[in-house]
């Protein structure tokens, strides 16, 4: 049979990479999870590794593992566990529209699949009961540890915990920032105050300035003469002022001037009425963020118990030692082990879904 | 560390039943492919395997390898293969919001996906420079052959073939039907006229109802007051006929009546000025497909070179012995072995993604 549109022929066999990788959710995230030492040593090789085993740049990432959003378009690579038990590993936030990798932010999320991860694939042991795996973004500096469930010291395939919106369950996965590790800079308080005057454009604003999880510059909503609770339109005088709110934070807390992404800047402000906890809108760059982001919000909760911060001002507290804070949408919810808190938790879930072995082309 | 919000103990470990299957792409869709022997053996029991394997019901598939969309969320079942080397299959549209699985379609990307698949899986060996995998839908009876470059009887693991809108090229394959099975209840014409008269509401209209591909009611655009090259808007009236065009054609065709997807049903007449080829519409259920379906595509060029079909009497001849389909967006080309076609064929491109072993919850 002779084929129209026949096009010359083809090279039948081009070379094609065999690479391992997981599949595994975390919170409301799908990660591929790769080791270093399956991936190529050179940082750009591997950037086009991922970008080609995730089928970018295509909106529909059709010809690669990646699914389309933002919140399925992510990797971590592992190199590897410390001496104390650490697992060391990098955030990759593969983009979509076009041919890049992103390794200089932190996701939740991820590191939730990580912490089951690294018991499936055997990188830590379970011990007892309960078994903390410690991880280091060592790309951000960020430290956290997972606490995950391991009756007889046995590796759970799976969990009964279900999370608001999420239809299936998956192993509970508590996520813990420490206070001996949440500041990138040093000093929880990195002016030695709980609460200083930052002035933009003739006008003092009070704000919280604490490293903790991320740097954050939390200001008092009624100081801009907002409502913490207001809506996306009302607080649309922040998202203006908020570049130059960041800008002279960043320079009170001596941080890199070039970072447009730090300090996180919000504002903070009483809980709804008849509910207990704060309310907080966060700036995500120069857009209103829906919700917060794990290590803001764990600004927010070490804040909540230092007398005269603007939390703790706002926060109406609840019999138990946790923190509601209230958002644009939803609430997030945290435990503390102290009005002071040394530890702040999450609560997650994870399901390791495939190990798969992935063929990259080479092209 | 007292945890707040802390649920009842969990189940550690709950059963999670390891599944092989291969992420292929086939055209523009993601497909993933199974064995039969590793799945349950009760049907239901597989639908449920499929439903939680992807992920749904939930919009994001977030905890399942589902893709969220349409395109990526399918399946094929592959049986075996006969003694005369046709590969047996069956193909799953996995719903996302509802948790549901339907067999009863086809789809020509997943076709391809399988083509390819069978050479890589050893399901059938390469023979000579082109090896021909014939494959038949043991659910709706649809068999096709796909037409793979095996140089030196090589299985190619990657090639060169880049289509329209396709960011990354895939394996050529040239998908084939042939007019020895196209037919899925018996007659390529199954009234014996090439043109018939359909009566609606007391008006005729001019069809040509064809059994190829799949059995099809094809108008003639200028009967209905229409222009086939005609916009969405344009159309309406053609939309809000179709039930009433395909359940008189169903019957004249002696198809059964309760099957609201046959025949397809659209509207067909002269291509765009300068341009060689016709034009078609065609009604998805209750709207205007934007393009056209594989199957619908081998009823318009089955019909293209019978004297007197609605089809034929539109076609502006090319030069070479293909035919493109002119469609609300863009066109379809495919290549005919001569004017009355035995065989229609389409190019393709597939490409194998990961081999991977899905862990998969019995909750």
């Amino acid at each position: 049979m002779t084929l129209l549109f026949r096009e010359e022929p083809q090279a039948g066999t081009l070379p094609v990479t065999p690479v391992p990788a997981t599949l595994v959710r975390g919170g409301t995230s799908k990660c591929w999870i790769f080791r270093d030492e399956d991936l190529p040593a050179d940082a750009l090789e591997t950037d086009r590794l991922l970008i080609r085993t995730f089928g970018s740049p295509d909106l529909r990432q059709i010809d690669g593992v990646g699914g389309a959003s933002s919140t399925t378009s992510k990797a971590i690579t592992v190199a590897g566990t410390d001496p104390d038990g650490t697992v060391r590993y990098r955030f990759a936030q593969v983009a979509i529209d076009k041919p890049a990798v992103e390794w200089a932010s932190n996701c939740g999320n991820c590191a939730t699949a990580l912490g089951l991860y690294a018991l499936h694939a055997g990188l830590v042991a379970p011990t007892g009961e309960v078994t903390r795996v410690p991880i280091l973004n060592t790309v951000t500096g960020l430290r956290l540890v997972c606490e995950i469930p391991t009756p007889g010291a046995q590796v759970p395939a799976y969990g009964g915990r279900r999370l608001d919106g999420q239809h299936y369950p998956g192993v509970p996965i508590d996520v813990i920032f420490q206070k001996s590790s949440w500041s990138s800079y040093g000093a929880q308080f990195p002016t030695g105050n709980a609460i200083d005057d930052i002035e933009v454009d003739g006008k003092r604003y009070q704000a919280t300035l604490i490293d903790a999880g991320a740097p954050a510059a939390l200001f008092a909503a009624q100081d801009l003469g907002l409502d913490a609770t207001g809506s996306e339109e009302a607080l649309e005088a922040l998202v203006r002022i908020a570049p130059k709110l960041r800008a002279a934070a960043a320079c009170r807390m001596g941080l890199p001037q070039d970072l447009s992404s730090i300090p996180k800047v919000g504002i903070v402000g009483p809980p709804p009425a008849g509910a207990t906890g704060v309310s907080a809108r966060m700036i995500s760059m120069t857009a209103l963020h829906p919700a917060i982001g794990l290590t803001s919000a764990v600004a927010v909760a070490a804040a909540s118990g230092t007398t005269g911060s603007v939390v703790q001002r706002s926060v109406v507290p609840a019999a138990e030692a946790g923190l509601f804070i209230h958002l644009l949408k939803g609430k997030t919810a945290l435990a503390l082990d102290a009005a002071d808190p040394a530890e702040v938790s999450f609560q997650r879930s994870a399901r390791v879904i495939s190990e798969s072995t992935i063929l990259v082309p080479s092209d």
